[in-house]
């Protein structure tokens, strides 16, 4: 097992956050992972090991540029790419996330007291790998959202999203978010859930702040 | 100074390999910075702290969704993305960024005898943070790139290198490359370096094996 | 002065309808011109000289591939397409067009009785070069639209009406028209009128039917 | 049957140029034709009559936006859109489809002595319905041209035609024209004829003259 999951987990305790085990295979394909309460209420795992079954439709070896025989959307969701949740104690959990795990603030929303509303954690170059805004009720969930390639295959999605024999409809888009300014779209999948498809928008290392309207 | 920074050193000579320290401030904006030769021939410096200045042309707080006010290419270079290196010892090499840094081999290419000829390392979802591609000759330099939000910018980007009055020339491209699948376009700065612009290409975790021709 | 006009005055007066003639040089640049006015109560002109004046930024002599040195959308509009307009009599006007001037019916919607309600008339392989929408009143404009060369134009254009010191407005959009099935924003310009820019659609001759839902 | 093909069969004739009459129906689906040959060698047939099918794998009632179920590049060619063909007498076929067909010059190019060697030749807001270039043999063909949505769909041609299992081979491009600023792509067909699938271009009135290199 890789030593950075032991390590997140010693530092999750030292911390002062409980964690839970669950033993590897207990998902199928999944190594063990580690389970935390965020002070926002929603429960995150962490895993080091993932059985790794490569892009569906092209090889591992001597790929093709993209999988053929391919209907509707299947060669246009990239990645699932983050989730938008909803929840209270929004500065522990900002620490919890900056301090422990090594995110850092990418862009914030401030009321008009300073107070932060909104924030976007991200890891790498991405705008986001997980965002909270603040809502008194506690573990909610707003969206998960995948990757698409371009703003084209966005529409594309909005057409199929409409389309009369898909058990989806749209939700708000296609348009541009103001935050992270993602080509965006969401919408609500056959459980009710709402999801987004999304391209381009913010792609390198910002830290951007912004009021409330 | 970031404890991220002091642990790569130290992981750096645990390893064996020699490092040397340039205090902040001589590069102007830069933190301390360490620096260490590959055994592919190539001198990296690692930091942990950056001046950081924003986007150009928009404000870091509210900021519009592209500068205004913008001519030619100044509103398509969205990051500087990776490098391509030529170089010997691509064995050693890989296993000083793969046990020490933390990259990870996201896509290789093997010669007839299952020798390793190219290496692209990664440390997120991007195709490559830093290549290698096998030569005889150490510290060799290919490549430097840069990234672009569309295809069309590709496009825009050859119809301008192409221009009379831009003192710079096509190289290859645009195409799409095979390694990588990238959308891109090879040319020449005025100084007479390769650069590289490219949009797409994977953007997810992949781990490819491919073989050479 | 070229025969294709004589030819469609001298078709109008046959089929009935009054012609008014505009001489050369009224309107500077133009030829002259003759006006008529459609049964849905709108008035045309038609002319066949036009002063030729290129396209703004590059020369007509060993042209760049675009304008060097503009901003904004300077570089994105193409070309005036079409203009939707609202009236009545719609048959009679239908005929008009389509037996006179050499229009054929691109596009229509029904209603539910089977009567003809939208008409969209096109020339070539655009899906519109002029379109009516029943209304109970005469000779109302519904909008003026501009060929943009791409969706990603299309979304430009869609952030550049939306900020805050250009004194426009988004109406409708970025979507997808049911109608056309063209790339679209609706916005106010600084005047109050309805505007359209938009990319694609359809561009083949297409002969559609749509019912109301 | 149409006027338009009697009148345009008049005007070749009273313009000294012979005809020879198809019956409708020796071509399933095709009304009368009328064959002539340009001064450049090449065969042409007129027709006013073809029987209409609609977009493969849509309803003319109330279509969706795209067909669904399609692979490869079914969904991308959007129609046939000219030919550039390869021939002698060049002035004597221009004066032919502009004098007497209603063509226009929309774009040529000059040698040092102002000959014209090249001649684009459209009839609305296409860059070329036709075009001709000097050669010394008559009657040859270059390429035949189907015109795509976007560049991307260019890029997803280049990849298609570059797959193994595909009997065709890249012949130029992905690149841009010089003429016309098509987004463009050359390629052979199984039967080893030269297609091309391009993108945008201009797409308005222009008159435009270039010279040889």
């Amino acid at each position: 097992e890789k030593k950075v999951l032991s390590q997140a987990v010693q530092d999750l305790i030292d911390y002062g956050c409980p964690v839970e085990t669950i033993p590897a295979g207990e998902l199928t394909g999944c190594g063990r992972r580690v389970r935390f309460q965020a002070p926002s209420g929603h429960h995150f795992e962490l895993y080091a090991d993932k059985e790794y079954t490569g892009e569906w439709g092209v090889s591992e070896v001597n790929p093709e540029a993209w999988p053929r025989d391919l209907k509707g959307m299947e060669t246009a969701a990239v990645r699932f790419d983050h989730c938008l949740l909803y929840g209270d104690e929004l500065q522990a959990t900002y620490e919890l996330f900056t301090k422990v795990l090594g995110f850092y603030l990418a862009e914030q929303v401030l009321d008009e007291d300073g107070t932060r509303v909104a924030q976007f954690l991200s890891l790498s170059t991405k705008a986001h790998d997980v965002a909270f805004i603040h809502h008194p009720e506690k573990g909610r969930f707003h969206h998960a959202s995948f990757y698409l390639e371009t703003w084209e295959d966005v529409l594309r999605a909005a057409d199929l999203i409409s389309m009369e024999t898909t058990d989806t409809s749209i939700d708000i888009g296609p348009t541009r978010h103001g935050l992270t300014h993602g080509k965006t779209i969401y919408f609500f999948d056959p459980s009710g859930n709402r999801c987004e498809v999304f391209a381009a928008g913010i792609t390198t290392i910002r830290i951007i702040s912004r009021s409330t309207p």
